[in-house]
């Protein structure tokens, strides 16, 4: 049976082959750790990391490379830069349509003291920037956003909502993890504090990677979550105050950013505007095939335009618990179904708690496996 | 030049060729993320990462495979211990010879009200069991130790400790950063709590993987310190109770799992005893040498009794980091120089501020080895 990975948004494959040679190449041949020894394939190691950094840091318009802090994955990020910054008294809005990566932590901080709003979005997903002015209290810090819906692939409107947060001297906090390799992001125009990202779906590097970038005013106002030996500042038993150390304890994932690193040199060659392009065609190829048929409903904006290539699909009627199995069991398209660790986008949506069949699409997908699989679609609701 | 690997207490090297083939199979034919997909790729990096937990639970004496929780690093999952349990006004007991791992994160904590005491150890890095006693609070919560120390090697008297802790029923956290894999660790018999691990030194995998094994009782008793998506309860913007969601956010080190699952198979196959006794042998023939010269000081045990193989040198009235660079540029021996992270471990053996050049040997390194670098470090002594 054929097989389509509709399910880039989870994690992107296949990865390109350069990130798995990297990977093996440091596994096989370099191994060292870095900064905890004084040998050459350390140093090797460090270079490889450090220009990683630099890789990360002129794709997303951060600062400088040392900025760029390197974590297990996106979530862990959020973590450090909300509870690391967030103290009780204080008051943070957050859209209606975030990942329990920005929730969970949220829900927790609100037990000790720490107060969020959240600001509505439209049917489609879309932040409700006029609602904006009104939300905001004398104790709001800062607004947490989300670039695109993970569920529908609503991009948001964050330069206006970064020049909001300038003019009313609040930090903002964003998450880049459906956006980073696929949507321009620029820290400085955009006007963002941190930015959040994952390594593995649109940077398309390994899982286990991920981190943020993060300005120098702000990074003096964050705790580090996590503190640990650095291999630098030995004779401290205090956090160092430089970056990237202050913010990254212990072994980093070597073999992971060296997979990082080889991605992001794969997609400074083909371009992230050839791979917007190319995943902007076969979203709009899918979105008029599903569009047309009046059992399926889109979650989000029925066009290409403004969003990602996500589309979430509901079947009214329907168990789409079913839908997506036997997409996988009968044609071989993968996609994943449900709430995707975000319930109040899907009641924003209107699709709570059913969930949705969500679809998303990468730069190696085909017109051919988007035909296949909407007909696949048409073919289980016929049957 | 001759290239000779001692430096495995920072990272083991090479790992065993199966950790690699199995990242790699990962890679490029599994790819998919767990609970976030409902098709078969994803059911079978589920089953390999229960797996990989089940062998974790089944070597170190764990409660159940459910209790074993992946972080990026043991760094984080003793920050995610600490952090979660202790609350201002707790007291902590620690040896005196911890890491950074344990001290700047009990650092930053004394910043929010809590206290901690340390342990004294013997001029070897012994933890002084006889003192104990007398430095237990009404507030004192836990005590926590390193197994083994990163600088001397000395193994602590563990089960003592437990034994203790029960009595006096105080938690008991141990960092087995420098023993999983090595020597034999049981939670259940040695009274541990919870016990921190790194997955890339002794139990040979890659880098980006490590965590932790804690018992029912005591996880109940923790705060995650990271919380986000799980893909299970997404219906819930409040951490799942479950282990181990409850302890993991985000998407885990996938390729860094299916090789550290890869690792402990080998490590199953080949024997911890096995491992022990030929780095034992190692130990013991390096020690001999060193011992021999009474220009060289060993910080820590004499003997290869009751350590890990990892042997610290001084060398009185020598600049250390200049040996361990000519070891490294004129033989090719690689070591680590410096305070490895633990300050007050080298207080403790006299080694403080000049810190000490660390050899530490692995399974696969040879007795040829050990006299190449025993003799190259008599050449550059008399040179």
């Amino acid at each position: 049976m054929q097989k389509v990975y509709f399910d880039h948004a989870a994690t992107s494959f296949p990865k390109p082959p350069e990130v798995v040679s990297a990977m093996v190449a440091y596994m096989e041949r370099v191994g060292s750790n870095v900064g905890r020894g004084g040998y050459a394939s350390a140093y090797e190691a460090a270079g490889t990391v450090l220009a990683a950094r630099e890789r990360l840091c002129a794709l997303l318009g951060g600062p400088d490379p040392r900025n760029v802090i390197f974590t297990l994955n996106v979530t862990e990020a959020l973590n450090m830069i909300l509870k690391g910054f967030l103290r009780p008294g204080d008051h943070v809005l957050v859209s209606a349509v975030e990942h329990n990566a920005v929730m969970r932590p949220l829900v927790q901080l609100s037990q000790t003291g720490v107060a969020f709003d959240r600001i509505p979005c439209d049917g489609e997903g879309a932040l409700c920037l006029d609602a904006l002015d009104g939300l905001v209290r004398p104790s709001t810090r800062a607004v947490v956003l989300t670039h695109a819906s993970n569920v529908a692939g609503t991009i948001q409107p964050v330069a206006q909502v970064g020049a909001f947060c300038r003019a009313h001297g609040l930090r903002f906090i964003v998450d880049c993890a459906q956006t980073a390799g696929m949507e321009p992001v620029d820290m400085g125009s955009m006007g963002i504090d941190a930015l959040a990202f994952t390594g593995h779906k649109g940077l398309l590097g390994p899982q286990g990677t991920g981190g943020f970038l993060v300005t120098d005013a702000f990074e003096k106002e964050l705790d580090p979550l996590i503190s640990g030996g650095t291999g630098s500042f030995s004779h401290l038993e205090t956090v160092p105050a430089l970056l990237p150390d202050r913010f990254e304890a212990g072994t980093l994932n070597l073999p992971g950013i060296y997979g990082l690193h080889a991605a992001l040199g794969f997609l400074e060659e083909t371009g992230i505007d050839v791979i917007r392009a190319r995943e902007r065609a076969l979203t709009a190829r899918f979105l008029a095939a599903v569009t047309e048929d009046d059992r399926i409903r889109v979650a989000g904006p029925r066009t290409a335009e403004g969003r990602t290539a996500v589309v979430s699909l509901d079947f009214p009627g329907r168990d789409n618990a079913e839908i997506a199995f036997r997409l996988d069991s009968e044609y071989g398209v993968m996609t994943r179904c449900g709430l995707h660790c975000a319930p109040n986008a899907h009641r924003t949506l209107g699709t709570y708690p059913q969930g949705t069949v969500r679809f998303s699409f990468g730069y190696g997908n085909t017109e051919e496996e988007i035909d296949y699989a909407s007909d696949a679609i048409g073919r289980i609701l016929n049957g």
